[in-house]
């Protein structure tokens, strides 16, 4: 269901293909694209507090903006994955082994000190 | 497979339970780590044109650099969705139904004109 | 002193001309390398509650990290406003013209409502 | 002229200090403000080739949008130098001095590989 991102990436990889865009779809202009609807979804929240964000949440409206910010971030995503042959799964998976070494339980618990890269 | 991260977001949610991470993931945190992930993608191939990202991406080292930060955003982003309990799938596909009718194929095909928020 | 920048403009656009990197500074790479900075700025706080990053900037270490990497946001805005002949105090002076008119006294006044784009 | 920002600095500090939003103005949502602002200068440029880019900055319409976007990128860097006192001349002074000794001038000429940090 929510996390198979697989018929979501067919018809992003089709919506791109229709409009003749990926010429346009360099890995460098793809990062810049994320890097503007990440701004846009930090533009939402910036001057709310923890609980006026969870109130935001709560209201049909807000949650739908911050909805379609994390929407376009991941079709973005999606289209980077597309055009360098990125497996998402495989490489989330590399990338966790090497956060399970790097933060081991016992001493990363409970402790943001732990997790800052220092 | 590559697309469907129903196994890689069971893993993340784990990998903070077990820390105890949960505390410090909020969406404003989250989204302040979203652009930090970005950046480091971003820094990667800044000074970098076309054709030496390509290059970059051919080879083993540059690959897995990029393949790297790539699963660092998909992570936070992961987070967000079960922090805030969006359904990525759902949210992507009322977002590309959004997408379809603003971007007509006939009027948006090739130009990045028509692309652009405008 | 603080705020007169022409001597820090002056160092900057010497330091990249005598590497020769103007080539490397088009407006695409600086805004990338400006995503590159903020996300690094971003890092240091980002796990942070609004206490903990007030101690952070009382210790010696920290407020030096910080610094760092605001210095390093200016430089490179300094090197797009070289690169695209942009009056930095005059661009300030007309977009803060602009909010004035958007964001009247009476009506903004301590709220964060009015504050945001809506 | 352009690169004294002595009386930029006041009028934003005075707008600000009109409107009560200091209390809004945490490093942490200062830095998210950033983020917002730098993306949107990315997204005025992410779909454009460099010499695009310099046609958009040869029309009066172009020029204006991205000075507007980067307007608003150093006022945000003006309030957190004066929400952290920061001193952005001496800090920029430091940065170049550490940038000198990290990127001798024989070395680093005309090579974006010794730009990048590796």
């Amino acid at each position: 269901m929510g996390y198979d991102l697989t018929e979501s990436a067919e018809r992003v990889g089709r919506f791109s293909a229709d409009r003749d865009w990926g010429k346009f779809h360099s890995l460098k202009n793809l990062a810049m694209a994320l890097t503007g609807e990440v701004g846009e979804l930090v533009e939402i929240i910036q001057w709310l507090g923890d609980d006026e964000i969870r109130e935001l949440m709560n209201t049909r409206e807000g949650r739908v903006r911050v909805e379609e910010e994390v929407a376009d971030i991941v079709i973005y995503l999606l289209r980077i994955a597309q055009q360098t042959d990125i497996d998402l799964s495989d490489a989330i998976g590399k990338k966790l082994d090497i956060n399970d070494s790097r933060y081991p339980v016992d001493i990363a618990k409970g402790s943001s000190a732990k997790y800052k890269k220092i």
